[in-house]
């Protein structure tokens, strides 16, 4: 049986753990950035990943991970700058092979390894989290583009002229349909929340004003979906994340909304699916299926 | 030397050709639909192509055509209805392979094999007609999706509730972009246009109301081929058909435009260009394409 390892770097802490046949048999954490020196975190997590002894592969989940070139590239959430060749640098340390992609597009390996893709060629995996992430899979393999980048999701511009987005542009999708673009929603609408799990536990309750802001929540998120459908045409969209654990409170309205601007030569095609990796191993799982 | 037949199928007229080595030997032309029966068409094909003695194979580039069930499926422009098993049906009548794909994706295969994409892996070829057809290359291979029809980007909605579409839904791109949706936009402009032609020819004369129209039109593409490269990251956008030939009247808006839209990932990485096949061939190669 391959025993492999998944690490997923995260904006404060990263997480590793050992995979044995789809099953995390140990696992551990530690903060990411310390300092803005990549050089640091590798000492601190050799020390902490231990005795590496017939372990296979280290697969490494990361934001602004480049898949084709193995590195980091200005990634706005970590302290590190620039461009990390974060993968080669691993295995300098390790000396074992180390496999690294965008912390999403591992999410949806995840989803093709161990989740509910097993038998997909081409679907796509959304996580709704603080921003939003995706990952393509199509006729079987990951979608990188021509830049390692491709599968931006969140960063497709769904309101022109719309909320300012980390990236410095204007109206991306992850302004609108994340954690914090919910929380801004039902602000908007003149709700006193500050975290989307209120908004969800109102909605859940029947408040009024938290029900809108999901259905507004899922209006924009249809669109872009149907909008990938169109160029993409997967057989399913899987949702993960904070904002997908509201279940039907997500789900009813955007199934409508979706039904509604799905162009009709993809009617039946396409299914949107809760995502069928137990949220708290995935981003381990996801990255650990780099090296399986 | 290979020789081929590529058949290019249009709303009112289709036209053939037999191509050796990336040339168009011999070509000729025939109605479309005469009647709603598809077997006619057939029948009157047959007659035009003559003897097909030393022909490998037919391409067949078609609206609405299915690469995965090689079909014509609810074609809006066709007078046939329904689903069209047509490459078996000309497969059974001509003897011959028969390949068969929607127009768009055989434009894209024709510039992956005799235009400008010959060494490329990732690139979509947007074809900017009466319509907006567009076919995606990803990682080498033509984007067909789980339904066979991927590669839609006309029908991605651009203005929620915006201008009607022939599919039914409001705001899709190919009602702003292609030459139906520049005259819309220019006679909203307040001009007195009717054809795509007649504005670009204003344009080039410096009318600034045409001039206008062409902003808005390459503001509103620049918005949803930014989108497009978050997604699939291809290394080239090749525009084709008639708005395309108003050369620098589209393309310097649209650069401008694309390079404000742009997430900063992916600068560097992909360029919108001409296409390289020559307008009148483009169809009949690309559809001769997919039997080479």
């Amino acid at each position: 049986m391959k025993k492999v390892m998944g690490l997923d770097i995260g904006g404060t802490s990263s997480k590793f753990g050992t995979v044995v046949d789809g099953k995390i048999i140990r696992q551990g954490s530690l903060p990411t950035c310390e300092t803005d020196d990549p050089v640091d975190f590798i000492r601190r997590l050799k020390a902490a990943l231990g005795d590496l002894s017939g372990i296979e592969g280290l697969g490494v989940g990361a934001p602004n991970g480049n898949h084709l070139r193995q590195t980091i590239e200005l990634a706005p959430n970590l302290k590190w700058k620039g461009i990390i060749p974060l993968a080669r640098m691993l295995e300098d340390e390790l000396n074992i092979p180390v496999r690294l992609t965008n912390d999403a597009n591992a999410a949806a390996l995840g989803e093709l390894k161990y989740g509910s893709a097993r038998d997909m060629k081409n679907f796509v995996s959304v996580t709704l989290g603080t921003g939003l992430g995706s990952g393509f899979i199509v006729g079987g393999e990951l979608l990188t583009g021509h830049s390692g980048f491709a599968g931006e999701l969140g960063q497709v511009t769904v309101v022109p002229g719309g909320r300012l987005c980390g990236c410095g542009r204007l109206g991306c999708l992850e302004t609108y349909v994340s954690a914090t673009g919910i929380v801004k929603t039902a602000q908007e609408l003149g709700g006193k929340f500050s975290t989307s799990r209120e908004i969800a536990d109102s909605a859940a309750a029947g408040d009024v004003l938290a029900l809108k802001a999901f259905d507004e929540t899922a209006k924009i998120l249809a669109v872009a979906l149907a909008n990938t459908v169109a160029v993409t045409s997967p057989e399913a969209i899987f949702l993960f994340g904070g904002l997908a654990q509201a279940k039907d409170l997500l789900f009813r309205p955007l199934q409508k909304y979706f039904s509604e601007n799905l162009h009709n030569i993809f009617r039946g095609t396409v299914s949107i699916l809760p995502s069928g990796l137990p949220e708290s191993d995935a981003a381990i799982l996801g990255a650990a299926s780099l090296v399986i």
